[in-house]
């Protein structure tokens, strides 16, 4: 099934608008373009609403959020909305600041995102309306691990049907869920935490993998998690004795620039619940 | 005629500002470096002309432009105009959405951009004041290929001729033209259409050529044009089985770093109609 | 001494607040990650207070500044201040414009920082309250060098004396002086000025080397000094015939991911003066 979703990406080549933030803005166009995507980016909240207009699909990452790139999520948003473009949601640091908080919460209302990705702290924030994160990071006591993966598990799937999103919680061990299923995803190393935006590259690849299968959002979304995890694999495998954060950073979109739809279905490791 | 130009770079060092879009910024500042020129970036409007004074060149890039931003590229502008300086003017997206057309035909109108370099489609929608872009990257209807590259040269001539600009449409073949002249550039690999920047650093780096050549605006846009190529064949040739977008971005600027005003010379596939 | 340092930053991994420039903000995000700290970024006014709240660190960086960012590096700044929280200023371009050495001016007066990390020519601007910069490099006139150390080291330790900083003068020589003291440095390599944002990058490094060590901050500056300059000789040796300033840049990051405080310890090459 993630060899003909991930055969739409390659074939399509979906036009992704992100409004992301400027840390990792340069990976997330570089890994949209290795999955086989196109990326643009606008932030001016004219700009941003025509642009969401030619593209396909549209990523909204608060990493950097300010007064004026928010009122181009919110516009852009709505615009993809009419247009029936699916939407993704990184609620970049959610729970660090209010700012953060009620601006994912507000994107959440009025946008009504497809997808929304983020560690499990972020995530719990929304869902709960508060939450404590440690910066950009997930904070230690909400990990997922193999002894609470059942309740996370049910957690996503709760948010899901509240939400009508596909919930992609990732971290050791990653989530993504709708209202009745749960992949559980055991793809990845890591060192991932360990490379600046990763998980906002995976937010924007989400955005592709969906654009592209939009009939079969929960999968297209459980696809690019696998692929991220994948080619995080295969990178490290690559690593010499020298490598460290940035070269893994490299190697990790150079995979996923090779991977084959047939490498990716049989690569993935997941159940679901 | 393009060691002489390169040699110059090398020598003079020039200083070049950058007002840029936050996308490929760092890749724009490395390729800089790597040809022996020096970045700096300021997008304030108050301090954008202030620094535009300390420096030889100018590049206007509009990939994520705001009102902000226009505000200081059409400030800086007009004073590296009072100064002698050449602009260089990357019109990204142009055709994409009416604030990227307009500002760039403003742009064409008051600053008087000694060079402006793009993709056909964006060059189309810069002369004809209408036309259609895929996003970011050019529209296939409109590729330049052997079959109409009399005509896109010929294009390239007369835009040339009318804005009193060297007009750089770049692609599968490049052409560098000024009224006069198209020099018909067969450097480069199609895998830098996967890398994103390469446009945008190509821009930069046209503007350390033509500010260290002002005597030569048309032969030093030409010479750059031929560098970058060159410099994605050498990254090409360099790759391994594993290697992709990311590691051949990066493959690229060292081939810039390396690379020598003879190789430059000995490399440079053109031809001028 | 080094060691127990560096150790500290591995061991606390402290959050640090980066107010940035977006030319090189990657780079520096994955440089505080390979140093075993935590980056977050964030520059909207409103969200930046609060997020320096929930910090350990901050680190101020004007080198693409303008008038919304300027209020968030005051009021992050100020907030730092009342919290306790060591802040490392980098006066980028500082000389090169009215608005950059004003600003400079002012977060030195308003936010008292614990470490000022600049370039010879910035720190002259400052001190004198004017200079000559070429853009964002020293000036070859003021360059420290063997003959003129002994009065660099002089000028460090009584602006250190007048703004109760720790004062870091980084070039070819690096000097790290409190008011009665300076760290006369001389790891690193000449390449590393080829490369974009080596000097940021130095500076996020410093202010997780603070945050980690704040009854230390001279010696935790140095030491994050000489780990720059050592990850820069690590980085050169490990660079073949094809390798440029591109993979320069990802290979100093790579040491520093590598980097133990035993080879800190080890490689530190300094004088005290």
């Amino acid at each position: 099934m993630f060899e003909q979703i991930f055969e739409n990406v390659r074939g399509k080549s979906p036009l992704v608008h992100c409004i992301t933030n400027y840390v990792t803005v340069n990976d997330c166009a570089n890994m949209l373009l290795a999955c086989g995507g196109s990326p643009i980016m606008a932030d001016d909240p004219e700009d941003a609403v025509e642009i969401t207009g030619i593209c396909g699909g549209l990523v909204i990452n608060i990493g950097t959020l300010n007064q004026r790139t928010i009122l181009a999520m919110l516009a852009a948003g709505k615009r993809a909305g009419e247009l029936g473009h699916p939407v993704v949601l990184d609620p970049v640091g959610a729970g660090a600041s209010a700012l953060r908080t009620d601006t994912a919460l507000k994107i959440l209302e009025e946008v009504k995102p497809a997808v929304i990705r983020g560690n499990i702290s972020e995530m719990k924030t929304l869902a709960l309306g508060s939450g404590t994160t440690r910066g950009v990071d997930a904070d230690v006591a909400d990990r997922v691990t193999e002894d609470n993966l059942e309740g996370a598990a049910s957690f996503a799937r709760e948010f899901a049907r509240r939400t009508g999103a596909v919930i992609a919680v990732t971290g050791a061990i990653d989530i993504v869920a709708d209202g009745e299923r749960a992949f559980c995803i055991r793809n990845g190393r890591p060192e991932m935490s360990s490379i600046t935006g990763t998980g906002c590259q995976l937010s924007a690849l989400t955005a592709a993998f969906v654009t592209a299968n939009q009939d079969r959002l929960l999968e297209a979304s459980a696809a690019a998690v696998c692929a991220m995890g994948l080619c995080g694999e295969i990178a490290h495998g690559r690593m010499t004795g020298m490598d460290g954060n940035a070269s893994c950073r490299n190697y990790i979109i150079d995979a996923m620039y090779r991977l084959t739809p047939a490498e990716l279905e049989k690569g993935a490791k997941y159940e679901v619940r």
